[in-house]
């Protein structure tokens, strides 16, 4: 991208004007007039509907260009075969960036859509307007107050996501929420007819604002350009990557969702391995990342120490620490010296993983007094505690309060941990357990501790952090 | 094991009587005799403490050989020491069954703890005792009233589990409460030194309550014993195992927990390639095989039809399909000239996924008018449905009447479809989804479709059902 390009980039995030072309009357509430005013839009909204003359409060205009101020940033919600004129209408106005909310393009595989496309773009490249979409949701910015979800988090966070999927941009700015992890600036991008996951990526790489970006891909437009884009945000900050479409017939769908040209496996393959940027298969493994990256220190190695309650439990989380590419190597001799001081011999190993003594006391005990000891051990680099909130003995009738306080003593406990720490908040399933189990997700992220919801997701997000700094280590 | 010692083992999950050697006053309430109290079960409880008079209302004698009633079943809740003259009691009483809940044996790998062991097989052998243990949590079973967790469900099922670890069996237990499957019998039994994994294996295959096993399993002491049960419970009914400790690591960690020698992951494979067992990694999966055995018919092949709302999560739902071995393959051309009479043709797909309109209403006309035409289709061998709970526009004020009516309508829908179908629960993580998600999962799994937390999950479920239909089909 040039730089004339690229410095105005920025006020796509913060433009002083948004005119909804297309402002519905049906849907006061959760239309997009409502929305932004919902959520705070700090500039000026101008709804374009020819049919009515106010909307949501506001003022309604026939036409953009009847709107007697300046305005920088249009929202199409009109049928595809409306926007060319609509477009004409906006460079005539001096529109600096469209979002175009409608679908019905190239995605359709119709010659129609595509048509329609090419002409949308030629308007939008003659008359100096950057086009986002279509068929795409949009900006999520809580700076400058806009959304395209008026549920979605006021917070602003350090991390960027660009998605080529709206659905798949809402799905991790509510899971990272869950965790306490917030954005600085969500891109739905949709069919990439102008600016792309490319465009985005040069931008968040030098972004102030952002500390670790996240894009969900299914095809890229300029190879060679969208691998400089990866190697120049890998030098700034982490890069996960979830690229759909991997699969023979994902690729297929990836053609009608987008009209994305997705790339081969292989090719993919030595592109992760190239640049370092950390591969994600779904959604969830990217907020996993995401949570490994904000909150767990680099590790020295991948040799973990797992904490929890339940042999049987302690054996399955091995096997699934060493599939995911950990190694759950026993403790030293000293260390399980030390351990036994304070663990009972019967039914409980201390071999690793070291098990705690029943209930949540047993858990709040162990967090005190085994953790340093496990801190100390010279032959593991990183600890994994399940956090045990029903299992044996926790199903008692202050269930919440235990685990509260023992969500409380881990964070204390924490606080002199050297290695880098993990939680997952492991429940034998009981009913009653789901409200302690949010209680002590949030006691532990509102101090930064990492707590992931399966022993599954934190050794894979373990597995691949450590990779991260490795490549780091190693290549740059 | 002979015809003599097979015959009684029925005897083992309704025993007349239970004493509870070392009763505890402390906790009346989840105590061995306040447990069974609580779940109701219904023979003869006998607290036995020399210490007391009373507990739970009931008189306790200070040995096993005061009882002056006859004595099937009895639990020893005493430390490990003490257990060789409590056996010698046992025998002397004329017990069948001892379930020695006490740790501190070989799993610990003190000599101490082995000669413990040693001592205590010897008293039963010669005794005449069926010895479950040491160190597991015993026998949960409905129908007699016996558990070890007063919170588990009272139902009765068609599920049998036989687990080395007490944890995991609670775990399962609560994972298939929430999918509204319940169980015949679970028992849980440590270390192995009498009844093991093979023993009730024999038992399940034949019995007339269970029509789905599972077993989580660490070592076995027989190897060929072993082999011949799974076979013979293969050809009555599907067997799922969850085989613990074959990383590296996992193993050793199986050694500390209960003793067990857990053999070389290539003999493993080779054991489920020859069986057929369907094999597990984690519980969570051995739960999501259950559903799937309990309600997804055959299907004919891997070929799987995808449902759901939003393009990007079609894409990547699809690459998870065929990553866990599945197909998606495009519909014929009449399934999709079907399609688009009924769905838009701006920004949804047809070509499989196959996108549904907006929001939950969206969701409920796709089920009534565009299902049947996905079962008609001759592309595709299966219908995986992620029902929208959330995915645009889905958190409006009335999100649970919307999603319950949905799922009734989606209940109506499966009545006349074919084809073997499954619902994943998808959420796009709103706050407000999670009552409207349970409320869904009970209206679907009580009309008994399949329906499951994840695609990885249900995916994974179909993929590995498959295999198991095929296995027979070619192999018995």
């Amino acid at each position: 991208m040039s730089a004339e390009k690229y410095q105005p980039l920025d006020r796509i995030f913060h433009p002083a004007s948004i005119a909804i072309v297309g402002a519905s009357t049906s849907t006061p509430e959760t239309g997009w007039v409502g929305r932004l005013l919902k959520f705070g839009y700090k500039g000026n909204i101008f709804p374009i509907n020819p049919k009515v003359n106010k909307i949501n409060g506001l003022k309604a205009y026939p036409g953009i260009c009847n709107v007697p101020y300046p305005i920088e940033y249009a929202i199409l919600n009109v049928p595809a075969r409306f926007t060319p004129q609509v477009m004409r209408d906006c460079a005539a106005k001096g529109v600096k960036f469209v979002h175009c909310y409608a679908a019905g393009f190239s995605e359709t595989g119709t010659e129609t859509g595509k048509r329609l496309e090419a002409e949308m773009v030629k308007i939008a490249n003659e008359g100096g307007i950057r086009l986002l979409g279509p068929n795409c949701m949009g900006i999520y910015a809580p700076d400058s107050g806009m959304t395209f979800d008026e549920d979605f988090p006021k917070e602003k966070g350090r991390i960027a996501f660009v998605s080529q999927s709206g659905a798949e941009a809402s799905r991790l700015v509510f899971l990272c929420q869950d965790i306490n992890l917030h954005f600085s600036k969500v891109i739905s991008y949709g069919n990439a007819t102008d600016l792309d996951a490319t465009d985005f990526l040069e931008y968040l790489a030098e972004d102030k604002d952002t500390n670790i970006v996240a894009i969900y891909l299914e095809g890229v437009n300029n190879g060679p350009r969208f691998l400089s884009a990866v190697r120049k945000c890998m030098a700034h900050k982490p890069l996960v990557i979830l690229k759909a479409g991997l699969t023979e017939n994902g690729a297929g769908a990836a053609i009608s969702h987008t009209a994305s040209m997705t790339g081969s496996r292989a090719v993919w393959e030595a592109f992760f391995k190239q640049t370092g940027a950390i591969p994600a298969q779904t959604m969830d493994e990217v907020a996993d990342i995401i949570q490994g990256l904000a909150r767990i220190k680099k590790p020295r190695g991948r040799r973990i120490a797992i904490i929890g309650r339940g042999g049987g439990i302690g054996v399955v989380a091995t096997d699934i620490c060493e599939r995911a590419g950990l190694e759950v190597p026993p403790f030293s001799i000293e260390t399980r010296q030390s351990l036994l001081q304070i663990i009972p011999e019967a039914g409980a190993g201390v071999r690793n993983p070291v098990e705690t003594k029943i209930g949540t006391e047993g858990a709040t005990e162990f967090y005190l007094k085994g953790l340093p000891i496990v801190d100390g051990d010279m032959e593991t680099d990183a600890i994994l505690i399940q956090m045990a909130i029903d299992v044996y003995g926790g199903h008692a009738p202050d269930l919440m309060q235990n685990v509260t306080e023992s969500a409380y003593a881990l964070c204390v406990a924490a606080d002199s941990i050297k290695k880098p720490m993990a939680v997952v908040l492991f429940t034998g399933g009981h009913t009653d357990t789901i409200e302690a189990v949010t209680a002590a997700r949030v006691i532990l992220t509102e101090a930064g501790i990492a707590a992931f919801s399966g022993i599954e997701a934190a050794a894979r997000a373990i597995s691949k952090i450590y990779d991260y700094y490795r490549f780091l280590d190693i290549k740059m």
